[in-house]
């Protein structure tokens, strides 16, 4: 798929079909998460991809603030790992980069994906590390419900050219 | 250019020609950044073109904990306009969604750019915040220099199998 196309065509899927997606499938959008942009090339993101069709229910039901994630055949925990960095600042804008790549890389598959917030939500991200054992230097940051979608909603253009400014702040 | 030719061979450009951006070219990019992901479509990201020399200069000679910033004929200051949103959690990792979107499109028209961070170092915001005019409820998160490069480095796979687990955190 072409790049402009995959930029401005991707939705947020949010219903999946029972087929798994392959093992190269994944490898292919993982690989394109880790090439993100990240401050020092310091790549702080872990993936920790689940298909144990019980933990999967554990996670896409915990009904922290939010009510559940979308169901599908894997959920994909994105994680930034603090304890491996030197400069700590960056973690979160690192891992939202490679967030968007990976969706970008699901949706050129012909594959659907929803990013759910964990971070900064405290008790999502503590209820997550207890459930997967995740230690308190790593954040998980994000669940991903990723697979065959049924119901991807319609592009939208969204450029606004209120939220452009030319040499300094006015208000829109 | 095609997506995934895209994620994997975009890199940091940090050196430029002074040939500034067209105009069309500048939209084709902002309206990449703007399809990104972000959390209950709040759309929170701002963007502030520099192209008046003189202001280039201030901001990309800001000597704050990092030395300056890169210069090229335009920069873009990528902001998050927390006044603007319901729910403020979400600004940091959507306007790092739009900045991924906006150096993939970027790369994809045979451009360069270097994403630089402001927040959260805050001597560094406070400091944008001053010379652009930017309020206090809006947190400037980014400088990129942003053009036509001169030597770009060589794509890198980053493809890390020991950053993927499996049903839970397993130490690498």
């Amino acid at each position: 798929m072409d790049l402009f196309e995959a930029m401005l065509t991707r939705r947020s899927a949010r219903k999946f079909t029972d087929e798994p997606i392959s093992d190269e499938m994944l490898e292919k959008i993982l690989r394109a998460a880790m090439a993100a942009a990240n401050s020092g090339n310091q790549q702080p993101w872990r993936f920790i991809v689940i298909d144990n069709p019980a933990l999967r229910d554990r996670i896409a039901e915990l009904d922290i603030e939010r009510g559940g994630y979308y169901k599908s055949p894997q959920l994909i925990v994105v994680c930034g790992d603090i304890g491996s960095m030197k400069w700590k600042m960056h973690w979160l804008a690192d891992c939202a980069a490679a967030l968007q790549n990976l969706l970008l890389a699901t949706h050129g598959l012909g594959l659907g994906a929803v990013w759910q917030e964990l971070y900064p939500y405290h008790k999502r991200v503590a209820a997550v590390r207890g459930i997967l054992g995740i230690p308190e230097t790593v954040y998980p940051m994000a669940v991903v419900s990723i697979g065959h979608p049924i119901d991807v909603p319609e592009p939208t253009d969204r450029y606004d050219p209120a939220k452009v400014m030319s040499n300094g702040w006015i208000a829109p």
